[in-house]
């Protein structure tokens, strides 16, 4: 969310969404898939229901912004799939891309992607009492192939960059900062937003 | 559900599936399918909303049943996201058979599908003073799509048989029999429930 007060502050006309959710029915499913509960949720199950709300967000907020010339900044996309239900739930990356291709005209790949990487033994001590969703429950094991996921997906993508998040709040900001700049060298010269 | 009947005082070992739902995520997700809403689902949601309900199904249901060597009864499966979302929807077969593909092991194909044919407007009738859910108040061409898309199917598919449920009950009742003993000859000598 600093990302899109910082391009706000630039005049930017920016949305925020976030995955899985947003949309009316993708909140619907976000409460499925993150209650914790008894019965075991299929893998194929779970890579199904994000790919449902990502398909109702595309389709419902994305587009329409898009069209509109909006910039549209997404915590979470395709990439978290591939790294919590391809590495994560061991589905495989490949399995997550042929939804991708199933999705046709609707989907759209990102310019820029920002990873925020942090070792999994931090990010547990920085959820110390905190309450646990459905994935935040998981093993240091889940959380090493997720890990291992992305910084190898972020190996492969020329859009993918990758932040150290273990920094002080303020230099991963300023990592951000000098990503957006860099990848839009005219930010300060877009329309506005009002 | 008869032809469950007709199965049990045969003495075979079944148990029957409904979809969306059956399982408790499934029944989560077919309350979101059906309820009648203000926005838009997109196509691509409600396919991905179909497939995670069969996935777990086939998971938390099928699977079990079939290592433990009964029948399974479904009352929907793949077929029906082709004629709906394929056909209804407009999304394509190709596209629903290549979420097939991606489920991998987890899918089962059936041994015998049987299809109950009626043109729309006999349906119309038989539902008039009927509480409509979301896919019940499509228009007649929606359903043309659906039955067209199915008859394909069931012309191109070996497994699949349509029955005209135009007849009476008893006719129709009769000609599942016929199928279900033809399909499976030595239906009698099945190993017995208890």
């Amino acid at each position: 969310a600093w990302a899109l007060e910082f391009l706000r502050a630039k005049g930017v006309d920016v949305i925020l969404t976030h995955e899985p959710g947003r949309t009316k029915v993708g909140e619907e499913l976000r409460h499925v898939l993150l209650r914790t509960r008894d019965e075991r949720l299929a893998p194929m199950t779970e890579l199904f229901m994000m790919f449902a709300s990502r398909t109702q967000l595309l389709d419902e907020v994305i587009h329409p912004a898009l069209e509109r010339g909006s910039w549209v900044l997404c915590d979470r996309f395709v990439d978290s799939s591939v790294a919590y239900q391809g590495g994560g739930r061991k589905l495989g990356a490949d399995r997550v891309r042929a939804l991708v291709q199933s999705m046709g005209d609707l989907y759209v790949e990102p310019d820029l992607t920002i990873l925020l990487d942090i070792p999994p033994n931090v990010i547990a001590t920085r959820m110390q009492g905190r309450q646990l969703d459905r994935f935040e429950r998981e093993d240091a094991s889940f959380f090493q192939r997720v890990r291992e996921t992305y910084l190898r997906e972020a190996a492969k993508s020329p859009r993918m960059e990758v932040v150290d998040a273990t920094q002080t709040i303020d230099m991963v900001q300023t990592d951000i900062a000098d990503l957006l700049e860099r990848f839009a060298p005219k930010v300060e010269a877009m329309p506005r937003s009002t």
